[in-house]
């Protein structure tokens, strides 16, 4: 593959050209030994018998696909691994899928497959198959990708919406909208300066310290698209409790804020890429607390919550005026190709 | 959702019109207890001890979506599937990943969703997770689905490339070239009045039939994309030996014969949807092919070659007129988005 090369149609037909791209492009980033047979599927090892299995999917089409603090391969990577993290999985294998159009130069592919390897790496998974498809040009937007991924549960994690309890405290990772504000700021050129990136990042390291250090997780979730108020709501409704979030305890980073002024976003309701959130007893919110602040992912960590048995299923925000709104579930028509 | 409905950006926002389409579209259709909980991953239950695990993915972008025979939906299930299958699998579990046009019409997706459960049902497999993404009007065509395979290998089945042995028979399962035929007539608009269908379809019922008879299969492919051209020719690379084919021993549709000639399309480039080829020691020739023809999808399976060792990895095929000419490996790009 020479510089300044593009993706052809042929490159997806299966022949020879998809063969060379195959071996050029995505063995020497990705190489491992279940990858390498090429077969028509991976074999996989067992999972130990004292774990569970977790299978997730999820489809990737942001746009830009280059944006500050990351791209659409890292993306891609740390979303699956999150979808796994976030039911207690240690992930292990992925699979990768991607939709290229016609005329995409052959750099940036090499570029999307080298951030997918190093947060592969980062986050401890191996790629063991993978899929690619050429359309026309203008018969999709640059790139799109899809990752499925398989995880190892180990035994007695189980954590469920079912489980949250009134009095729970809810604990964020960190700073909240970093992802979502940086596409659109991104997107729409807004030029300003900043040193804002986008906070896509593999948090299996961050759950696995959380279990290590005996905290008893009722329920995680990972608040992308729909932002945390679709996260809250959903595990507001799917629990049959009502959740107080104080607004003056959320991290939010001030160019966030400056941004979603410009751009009329709610913060609450912009994706986040590397943040989950944690239901967790009272009795273990501190040391949770402590066990975020003291990993790199989660030292902007806060409580910011807790749970209640109201009757109702609402999320409610106690503003820094001191004032009360109900946190609504958005529509999802604000931020397209977030993710 | 009422007919005529369209699908929207905020289908894909992760929100409220998200969980609608959900609830609304993808449950029904697929309903399973694994599923249903709709958490960040499904969780699976352990192959048994004497089984290994398989995992596949492959993303399809076919157009038109649909065509006579079959659907992208039909195809998306078949497709992954049969990945499995060929390297002995039994398919157990699916993910669907869907990226939408805005302005996708409900309906239709609705058939395509329709059709992938009917495919998922024939072929004994739970689809467990899901996503969806959709793009603005202009930024994809139409619909592009990505599924992923979870299958069980049961002990002591290990086709491999590397089995294939000279002396080996080559059995197709049925009539080459039908599905990309029959989708480049329809996207040509050829107008011509043709019984000709996609042979879209699992084969896991036809694998297994094969291996209960004590069928020792070296080697299974299925000839998608590049045909059985781009199969055997990666088959003899791999394995180092000769294949010679038999022009008059190949099942060719006299329909899919005269398109090609229209089209100018070499029927051994030609994509299939459901056929396989198996490569078997001479002593199970037979039996494999008398097998294959008491099974629906292969009633007109027949032996259409053998391995020999001449020293180098070519394909040749001995014409009907007698000659003999060598099989190229096709480039790629004479038939895009067939898959």
């Amino acid at each position: 593959m020479k510089s300044g090369e593009k993706v052809l149609l042929a490159h997806g037909g299966g022949g020879r050209l998809t063969e060379e791209l195959i071996e050029e492009v995505f063995i020497p980033a990705f190489s491992n030994d279940t990858l390498n047979q090429l077969g028509d599927s991976a074999r996989l090892p067992h999972a130990p018998p004292d774990y569970s299995i977790a299978l997730t999917t999820d489809s990737y089409v942001v746009q830009p696909p280059f944006f500050p603090g990351g791209d659409i391969g890292r993306l891609a990577v740390c979303g699956t691994v999150n979808d796994l993290a976030m039911v207690g999985a240690q992930p292990k294998f992925l699979t990768c899928g991607m939709i290229l159009e016609e005329g995409f130069t052959m750099d940036d592919l090499k570029r999307v497959v080298a951030s997918m390897a190093e947060a592969a790496e980062q986050a401890g998974v191996n790629l063991v198959a993978g899929d690619t498809k050429v359309v026309p040009h203008g018969s999709a937007d640059k790139i799109f990708i899809n990752t499925s991924g398989v995880g190892w549960i180990p035994k007695g994690r189980t954590p469920d919406v079912k489980k949250i309890q009134a009095g729970d405290a809810i604990i964020i990772s960190g700073t909240i909208g970093d992802h979502g504000t940086v596409v659109m700021a991104t997107r729409e050129n807004l030029g300003i300066h900043v040193e804002l990136k986008s906070d896509t990042a593999p948090l299996n390291g961050l759950v696995e310290a959380l279990f290590d250090g005996g905290v008893e997780v009722h329920a995680m979730r990972d608040p992308t698209r729909g932002g945390l108020a679709q996260t809250l709501c959903e595990m507001a409704k799917a629990s049959g409790l009502h959740i107080d979030l104080k607004e003056d305890a959320l991290p939010v980073r001030s160019e966030v804020t400056a941004i979603a002024d410009i751009l009329g976003l709610d913060i609450l309701q912009i994706a986040n890429e590397g943040k989950l959130v944690a239901f967790v007893p009272k009795r273990d919110a501190e040391k949770a607390l402590r066990i975020c602040q003291a990993q790199p992912l989660g030292c902007d960590a806060a409580i910011i919550g807790r749970v209640s048995d109201t009757g109702d299923s609402m999320v409610a925000l106690q503003t820094r005026f001191g004032g009360n709104r109900i946190v609504e579930q958005p529509m999802g028509e604000l931020l397209p190709r977030i993710c």
